[in-house]
């Protein structure tokens, strides 16, 4: 996977939608501060972290999403108003009311997201002032990549991918922004993710289209297996492409559906490949589990290990460590079928069989591992269901970016 | 925690037991096969890694403790004879069968360990050849420490501790070796390691107390979150002492009990503390849980989280990975009453109360975790349930050394 993929030419804001973000105070110098806005009130779906520990954004966007509609987010990066208390609460009650009333617009129709440093308070004058100066610029200098820059945090790329699709006459055009890339071991959620979309589609379709999304794509990566206290996925649908409503269990909800998937899927690939210093983007297939709840479970705890992410890194084809990492995963598998692959640009080959070492040459195998995308392959032998689940390396890189986070 | 606490100078062996340790050649030179012999047969238990890849010594020890008897222990390091498939088995039956025939004792009161790289045919000729060395000089250079060393991997020091109890007119003396230090994350088992005792115990008094001593003690411990295929430990009660038999639910037991736990704890606190490359020990305590479990995993998720060992490593106070370890723990708690204090020999200081920043020194933090011991306090302030957890820092050699592990 290429980081120049990530910026898509195609990339191109679906109807009816604003977007900006700026420069307002929260980090130094860089962009900290983005909204998005549509035109006209969006059906809208989102799923939050399973972190017990929630930050004010994600709980009062949570009581914002209840109707399923909402015409505007705001991101600020930099703070993630976690570990608060109530008067961080409290500043993204006022945070929102200054969005919903410069936009005239309803408060519970504004979602809000906040990402970067837990417990610290939020710079709420800052911010009240930056909402103002990208409400007056919103018009004249609408740009999806201020935005994407404005809600990251260490990542080192901004990540954005547009799809369109053709349902009747009507074109649709999807485009996902995300940001990671430390605390990521997504649950039921993922780090910050928006897909904006044109699409008339059903509140319930759009509900249901985002959860089965989110399990296969953003729900399917890790780079350190810390769960955020912030992750929020939300995907708005404002109608404007004026195509017939799709419903769920209909031959143009699949169409939407893998649009929907297609986007997530790079979106989270892209912040795997962006994790916290790697050097590596790591692809872990699961073939032929008995279930799939087992081949999840493997190919989740593979990409998650520290033995292995070193490993790989390393250029090391240990994978007596890939076999312990499916062992302790909590899944069900016969040992004794188990038959592994390292595979990349370079080649692939064969390093265990029926669970067991077979003779590989190490040359072929540290040349294959040489690459910076890597695949490997696991195959269950026992049934017919797969996973696939996407990591990165752990580096010196990573320990010396989290070694002074705050610092 | 010193290190030079590990030498225990009351260190001996209990009655009735021989120990040795040797270089046979798995190593290129370090010690590499140990033997442990009790000269009558011994109320044996044990408990063994929950992954679900299993090494072929561990199936056949398994096998062998079922009757609660044992009489030697053989243990190899350098190779884990793990992911070795019938052929791996076979050799650890005919490792078993030499020890046997040699100490003529039964086949099934011998058990078998082996600590290293998987995927590896172990080098059976050398070991055999090893064995017989052993048991040559198993009578003129019995020491602890030939033993101790024999059974290290990536570990820096030897991990000893004995302890001697008095029971009616009996001096009961138990010591314990146990090895570290990486793919450490024990589950209802341990890395490896061996207490021996000379005490007169019932088998099922024996069974109990091990389990309960190590479902607080090894596994309360992570190094990398990565559970082992071949984490076994042992104990061995040879009766030797002529005390009265100590059965359960009995004064007596509770003495031996808390014997128990001391040995494992303190062998326990030793691997955290070697864990591969740390520079820090890290022990965090959670107090007044509204249940002993959320307390444990509470404990456990905050020293296996990549997040908050590189911060300790990096001696920065970024106490919000510890809310946010603590909320995917999946543990009950009540984010809005947790207190938390940072606190070494330099001092303790509040970072976070009722969920939320409190003002707090940063100079003063920094101080505090610059020692070498930090101890992370949570105040749930729910409940009367307290636990202990004990890890390490993420540091640059830990990728280090696990770039190239078999290189």
């Amino acid at each position: 996977m290429e980081k120049t993929k990530v910026i898509d030419d195609s990339v191109s804001l679906p109807l009816g939608f604003k977007i900006h973000g700026i420069h307002c105070g929260v980090k130094k110098a860089k962009k900290d501060l983005g909204l998005i806005y549509s035109e006209s009130k969006a059906n809208a779906a989102a799923v939050f972290t399973t972190n017990k520990v929630k930050a004010a954004p994600v709980l009062l966007s949570m009581n914002n999403i209840i109707n399923n509609e909402a015409q505007a987010v705001i991101v600020n990066s930099g703070n993630a108003n976690a570990c608060t208390g109530e008067e961080g609460y409290m500043h993204a009650v006022k945070i929102v009311e200054k969005v919903a009333s410069l936009l005239n617009i309803d408060f519970n129709n504004v979602l809000i997201c906040s990402t970067g440093v837990i417990g610290v308070p939020l710079p709420l004058e800052k911010i009240l002032h930056g909402i103002e100066e990208i409400y007056q610029n919103l018009n004249n200098s609408s740009d999806i990549f201020d935005f994407a820059n404005s809600i990251m945090t260490t990542d080192t790329f901004p990540k954005i991918y547009s799809k369109k699709i053709q349902i009747g006459e009507s074109i649709i055009t999807l485009m996902g922004v995300a940001k990671g890339s430390g605390m990521i071991h997504p649950n039921m959620a993922t780090m910050l993710s928006f897909i904006l979309t044109d699409a008339n589609i059903s509140k319930s379709a759009l509900c249901t289209s985002l959860k089965e999304s989110v399990s296969k794509t953003y729900n399917m990566i890790s780079v350190d297996r810390d769960t955020s206290t912030n992750d929020t996925a939300i995907i708005l649908a404002n109608g404007e492409a004026k195509n017939e409503e799709i419903l769920t269990d209909t031959a143009t909800f699949d169409i939407f559906q893998s649009a929907v998937d297609e986007v997530n899927r790079n979106l989270a690939k892209m912040i795997a490949m962006d994790g916290e210093g790697a050097t590596k983007f790591l692809e872990v297939q699961v073939i032929n589990a008995i279930s799939q709840k087992s081949a999840n479970l493997i190919a989740r705890s593979i990409t998650s290990s520290n033995l292995v992410k070193t490993a790989i890194f390393g250029q090391d084809a240990n994978w007596g460590r890939i076999m312990a990492a499916a062992g302790y995963s909590g899944a069900e598998f016969d040992q004794s079928k188990v038959d592994i692959w390292f595979k990349s640009l370079k080649g692939e080959v064969q390093v265990c069989k029926n669970g067991s070492y077979i003779f590989f040459n190490e040359e072929k195998a540290k040349d294959i591992l040489s690459c910076k995308d890597i695949t490997i392959i696991l195959d269950l032998n026992e049934g017919k269901s797969n996973a696939v689940a996407w990591g990165c390396d752990l580096t010196y890189d990573y320990v010396k970016i989290n070694g002074g986070y705050r610092t």
